[in-house]
């Protein structure tokens, strides 16, 4: 059986969601990440999650390129869109601005400031330019959910099953993150889905 | 006719590079960053490239997007996989990977500072953790191209039409990136390319 090796709480969650959302015979492995004897090194030497092992051994890593790679084992159902379409090419753009520019270009200033600037006492100041660009990026997205439920197509698709989780990092940031109302909206109908609650119930079980 | 708006020298050229390597009949046209009078925010409100405009007036941004749609447009090229396949599944891992850790982790750490700290004279020192970054990226991808002369397959793809342009930019920045066998060997055969020449040629002239 392929599994899929996530972490509790890490950006893995999406591909989670999206395993039971399309109701795949795919084993969910959960590791420690940092962790020199976690077994997710044996599988992926980055030590990174998700990490997506199929029977015959190959390797996929990268939300951008999992999550996809998913929907494609069930062809047609509404998480994604035909190979050629534009709609598949919307849903691949969210997922590749929100792995860029949301979770690399922002998240990562905010979580990892060490990676920035050596200095203790510089990380308060690189944090809040984390914050600039994360706002910069909330702000996009806000004005796009304006008028709409989902990011692509009327429905939810693999780019919510991904986005969906940063949006719930966001309680993590307090209450300067709290004013984006379709975002709040937005992460009310993220966690009503079965599929999530599962996925939540699993991760923090 | 579709039209791809890029700038010279920017990270667009990988996908400069994937429609003359795929002989799609798309306008290239070429446009300046950072400047309010610049054509590319008639089209793309965050005033970024590449992005590209279909007949109809769909927009399709991100590089991670925009080179499979591009490659669907001919399906069944050596640039890139069918929907389903593993092969696929890798060659968009690249793309998220370069894109995400490579490109926004790495490069811009290097390029603007000032994303992440506000004094100019911290700036050394952030770049200096880009480039910590950066080496780890690429030792990840020497150790991979140590055996083989492409990214995936044996054969060059729209991941390799777009690596190739990081790898050039590695030049601007001294020295210390010079000791890579694998890269280095990898950069001569894609400026060997005539799509590439051509590529290069347009945006320089």
């Amino acid at each position: 059986m392929s599994k899929l090796y996530i972490a509790r709480g890490a950006c893995s969650f999406g591909a989670h969601v999206a395993v039971r959302e399309l109701g795949l015979d795919i084993e969910i492995v959960k590791v420690t990440l940092r962790d020199p004897a976690s077994p997710i090194f044996a599988v992926n030497p980055l030590g990174r999650v998700p990490t997506l092992q199929l029977d015959d051994g190959s390797v996929i890593t990268e939300n951008s390129a999992i999550l996809p790679y998913l929907a494609d084992l069930k062809p047609g159902t509404s998480l994604f869109a035909p190979a050629g379409s534009v709609e598949r090419a919307q849903i691949q753009s969210w997922l590749g601005y929100i792995s860029s520019e949301i979770h690399v270009g922002a998240f990562r200033t905010i979580n990892r400031p060490e990676r920035y600037h050596p200095d203790p006492e510089a990380h308060t100041l690189v944090r809040e330019r984390g914050a600039v660009q994360l706002k910069a990026g909330l702000t996009h997205i806000e004005a796009h959910l304006a008028t709409r439920k989902w990011l692509v197509g009327e429905r939810f698709t693999i780019a919510d099953a991904y986005f969906g989780l940063f949006v719930g990092w966001l309680a993590r940031l307090g209450p300067e993150f709290a004013d984006y109302p379709a975002l709040n909206a937005y992460r009310e109908a993220y966690r009503a889905r079965p599929a999530v609650q599962a996925a939540l119930a699993f991760e923090q079980g």
